[in-house]
This record gives structure tokens, C-alpha cells and sequence, in this order.
């Protein structure tokens, strides 16, 4: 079959490689009808996180159940499935709790010896545990096969930082970020019940996408400009929820400086500097909250999936260009070069 | 009066100053029947916290009412009352909502221009709103009088750590600090119904009041090899709650590598350097939450009180050491040396 490579920095190929097949018990192997590029498949395409020469990548996918191994008992071939962008084993304490992320046997697509979403299938490891069952009629309906794609990442994630914020009821919402996550960010803000929601960003085309997805406010600053803009509106104070999806030390200062005394900041952004843009000092004087980290999408999919069947929450507009498999490298340059926001793939 | 004042690092001197006086319409004037030197104190005498030459110092203090300005309705010249170590208005948003701490006309005892609580007596600002009256018969009962003054700071400020990591009935907590503090969260701990309370510590006379306070296991270790007895005490996981109660990088980084994925850190000790000990990634990749700062004790003193009367929770034992105020500087030396845990004041 065909799939991803990335061979070094800004070296992405679409390439042959072998065929998936069962190989444990608790396999599966999907045909890929979705897949995409995410914000941070960014970092491995921009060298700032190490890959080996060689590795596959992609881990955002959707599909349809092709073989399973002797041990699956909840997928069979011809269902339509999505998959988080870790597998995990369904069965330890972590997997219980929901934090799936946490779980010994867990892994992430594309990690060396494991397949990558950005290919013609996939094998999924611990397929019971990992995947997700969607309505088989989904599959004949192209928009919303892209908004269930979401759910394999992006909308858990926003998601994920929308709980670590504390958004409730009547919230009033900061979100620092806009990309994929963080628009989603603004949609599991609403769907929470946030009241207000504002929207940080300086591309128009994203924070119309912000304010479909409802936004109340856009402030089309960064730094101290973007906090003091943030103060204004919130009469001094700041957002006592905010959502960090980027993960720079300049989005973190941003995402201390806007949020209100007393409240807590989401955070989903993949550190790489963030650590330095949180002043323990400010954080600790004004009992500013962070709690977040890797997203456990497997334990959110049930909460969203009804959500996105019904259309009540769409996040299909993030994915704003769609290349065929082979034009996943452009996709990667285009989304690198900021003139695509997030990239379908439909090998 | 008499008052202690701090000149220059190790120059705590104890001397004549002039007597309070109602200057504003809420203020109250209290003479001090309890103070006590705190751990943060020590970061003043040590020359690692920047004071003024001539800065009174010292937060927690309990008293008698002796004048009232024409506002104050909540106190009458005789009342026994204890004071939180940050004054507050009581009337704004944040007093409101509990985060005395944040309130715009709050501040801290012994700053510049205002009292400190190591003297004789205190000029109390918006006494409504800061202080809060006791029980008359509680001024002849001499033990529980000491277990009060731990109100106004290091019992709330040891709650504050156990409700930010998160700790309820039957949680596992793990507690970084054998300071009063840290003894304190032991103590808020259990009171809130933690099942198995971890105190690390390699003093036994301290771990001895752990013991006391509730801690089921106590690991006389730091650094890694703090981190991996606890690690074994629960099963390679790390504790759900855990508590960080000195500061440093070395305190908050033990406090990382013992928490379990999904757990939180209550974080209360002032920090000096431990925003350096928290590594990012490592809490992202484990979702670990991070959530504390200054304590509002005032907001937590009314839920206190009435266990510390009823002798359910008496943090009376975290006093070692009584000296009168000409004994203070002797006082900051012995907790300097550790040879003291907490040195009561009775002026």
C-alpha cells in the first residue's frame, strides 16, 4: 500500500510500503477513508520534535474495519470506525478512568514500528480498546464523515482544554490559538454552556470559522497588545477560563496574562517553550489554575460522537483544502505556510 | 508599643514604635495575644524575599479589639478575634467569591506603612471584612488559643494545598514539606477524608506530628529516591493529590515525579524556584494539574473554625517553641537552624 514517510525535516513523501495485517490477537486493520494533518505534525515536519529517518506519520484517521485478529469481539469487518490518536489496551486502571492516554500498553500512530494515519490503511493495536464504532450510513455522507474525523483528535481536544478550564454554564471563555484545536476549543466552550467566548486571532478566515463556531468576541492581537484587549472586555479582570492550544512561551504569558484571579488555564498546546512563558510567581499570587496535557479523546468520543451525528456540533469547516494521498506533502507546505488551516486527506 | 522590625537580612530587632491608632473609619485597633514567625518570614530574614530597612514583619496574629473606628459594625472594643494574614475589604467581587487574596484593597501585614502582626498590636484595615471574632471563653483556654492562631495562616494555607490537589474521602495524597505548612496539609487532608496520607520528611520529631495529624506512611528520603519510595507505596503509580508546600525547584520537582497521571499538585509553598522544577512536557505528556498560590484564609476560616473549637483538628502541636517578644529574634534563629518548627509569640 501507499502511505507517509517523513525522511527529515520538510522531507515528507507518499511512498510503497507493506501491507498491514494482523499480527497480534487484539488487531485490527482499518482501510483509511479519512485522514488529516495536524498542527503538531508540524513540529516533526519543522524538525523541532526528532523523528527517525523513516518513520510514518499521521494519526488522525477514520475508516472501515478490513480483518481482526482471533481476540476482537466489538468490530468486525465492514464496520465504520474512528480512531484516537493513541491506541490503548481498553482494560487497565487508566483506560477505566478515562485517561487513555496514560495506559501502559498505549501508543501513539506513527511512533517507530507502528503505522501512520496519512496512509492506505492502518494497523490498530488493541482494536477493542481503541476504536470507536460510527453509524455505517455516515460513510455516504461526505460532510459529515469529515466532521467525525474531528473526533479523532481535534474536537477532543479542544474538548480536553474547555474541561481543563473549568468551562461551565455562563463561563466566560478566553481561547489563545487559532488553529484546528483552538477553534474547536471555542466549540466545546459553547457546547459546554460558556456565555462568553473570546476569540484570539489575526486571520480573518479563521476567526469567521471562530465565530461560527461561537465566538463572542475576536481580538485580533498577541502579547500585551492581545491582554490588555482581553482585560477591556472583561471589565479588568480577565477570563476566568482560558484555553492554551498552542504551546509557545509567548501563547502561555499570553494565556496567564488574560486569565481572571481564581481561574484555571486549559492547556492542550504541545510544549515547546510554554514552560518558560508561565511565571510561577503571577500564577501563584493571583491562584491561576493549569490543568491539562495530552488529550484521552478515546474517553470523550461517546460524550461527542451523538453531538456531531445529530449536526449540534459541527466542526467540519476547520478542514479548509483536501488533497488526495499524494498530495500530502503540498498539504504540509500549504499548512506550514499558514495558507491552509487544517488538511483533509482522502487517500 | 513595642513591634518587631526588620533592618537588614539576620537584623530582626525587637523595638519601641508608635502606638496604632484608628486612622480610617473601618479600621479597628487589636491588641496581639498570639503571633507566631512563619516559614515565609524566613525568606525576609534571609535577605531571599527583598524587605525595606525598617519594615515591621510577621502576619499571623490573634487578639483583642480595643478601638473601632466609626465604621466598623461587625466588633466591639473586647472581642477576641483572629486575623488572616492578608486584610481584605470584604465588599468586592473577589472577597464575594472567597479569593480574599485578589481583593484590590487587600493587603499583607508588615508591608510598608502598615503594621506587622510581632508586636504588641495592630492597626487592622477594613476590620469587617478581614477579621473574625471568637469565642470569649476561648482567651482563658490556653492551648486552644495557640490551635486558633494556626487560623490565620498555616492551618487555611495547608486546606488551600489539600483542596487544590484535589484531595476527598478516600484519596491517597502524598505531602512535599515537613514545614508547618506541610503538617497542616497533612492535617487538612485527613480532615477532608484522605484514606492514606504520604508525609515526606527526614525529621523525626516533624514526621512524629505527622504522624499525629493523620499520615499513615512517612518517607524519610529526597529527591529520585523520595520519588521512588513513593512511587512503591502505591502501586509505581504516584499519589492522585499531592501537596507542595516548601518552594524550591527540588520541592516541586519531587512533587512531579510523585504525582500519579491525572493527579494534581496543591501547591502553597511561596515560590523560590520552583517554577524551574516543574517540566512541562512531563505534566503535559502525564496530565498532571497544577493548582494553588496564596491561600485565602479568610474565606476558609469560618469552615475551620468550628473543628478547631470542637478540638476535631488541633494544629496546636506544629508550636514548638514559645517565646515572649523580646525573644523573636531568637526565635528567627531557631527556625533558621531548624532547631525550632514554628515559634509561638506571646507579646
Amino acid at each position: 500500500m501507499r502511505a507517509t514517510v517523513i525522511h527529515a525535516p520538510h522531507d515528507i513523501r507518499v511512498e510503497e510500503v507493506a501491507d498491514p495485517v494482523v499480527r497480534q490477537p487484539a488487531d485490527a486493520v482499518v482501510r483509511v477513508l479519512r485522514a488529516c494533518i495536524c498542527g503538531s505534525d508540524l513540529w516533526a515536519y519543522r524538525g523541532e520534535s526528532a523523528r527517525q529517518p523513516g518513520q510514518r506519520i499521521g494519526h488522525e484517521f477514520l475508516g472501515v474495519v478490513e480483518a481482526t485478529g482471533a481476540d476482537v469481539t466489538a468490530f468486525a469487518p465492514g464496520d465504520l470506525v474512528v480512531a484516537p490518536f493513541v491506541w490503548s489496551d481498553g482494560t487497565c486502571d487508566y483506560c477505566a478512568e478515562g485517561l487513555h492516554t496514560s495506559c501502559p500498553q498505549g501508543g501513539f500512530w506513527g511512533s517507530v514500528g507502528s503505522d501512520g494515519g496519512q496512509g492506505e490503511a492502518v494497523r490498530v493495536p488493541f482494536a477493542d480498546g481503541t476504536l470507536v464504532k460510527l453509524p455505517a450510513d455516515a460513510a455516504s455522507d461526505d460532510r459529515l464523515l469529515t466532521a467525525l474525523l474531528a473526533l479523532s483528535d481535534v474536537l477532543g481536544t479542544g474538548h480536553h482544554a474547555a474541561v481543563g478550564a473549568g468551562v461551565t454554564r455562563g463561563s466566560t471563555v478566553a481561547v489563545v490559538g487559532d488553529g484546528a484545536v483552538g477553534l474547536c476549543g471555542v466549540l466545546a466552550a459553547r457546547r459546554l454552556g460558556a456565555e462568553r467566548i473570546i476569540a484570539l486571532g489575526r486571520h480573518t478566515a479563521r476567526t469567521d470559522i471562530a465565530r461560527l463556531f461561537g465566538a463572542t468576541d475576536v481580538v485580533a492581537a498577541r502579547g500585551e497588545e492581545a491582554v490588555a484587549a482581553v482585560r477591556e472586555l472583561t471589565g479588568g479582570h480577565g477570563a476566568r477560563a482560558v484555553i492554551e492550544a498552542v504551546g509557545t512561551e509567548q501563547s502561555m504569558r499570553t494565556a496567564v496574562g488574560i486569565t481572571r484571579d481564581g481561574g484555571a488555564i486549559g492547556y492542550v498546546g504541545v510544549p515547546h517553550g510554554s514552560g518558560t512563558g508561565l511565571d510561577l510567581s503571577v500564577m501563584f499570587d493571583r491562584n491561576i489554575a493549569l490543568r491539562g496535557g495530552v488529550a484521552p479523546v478515546r474517553a470523550y468520543i461517546p460524550e461527542l460522537l451523538p453531538d456531531v451525528l445529530d449536526g449540534t456540533v459541527d466542526p467540519s469547516p476547520v478542514f479548509d483544502l483536501a488533497v488526495p494521498l499524494d498530495g500530502v506533502p503540498g498539504g504540509y507546505r500549504a499548512m506550514d505556510e499558514r495558507t491552509a488551516l487544517k488538511v483533509l486527506v482522502t487517500p
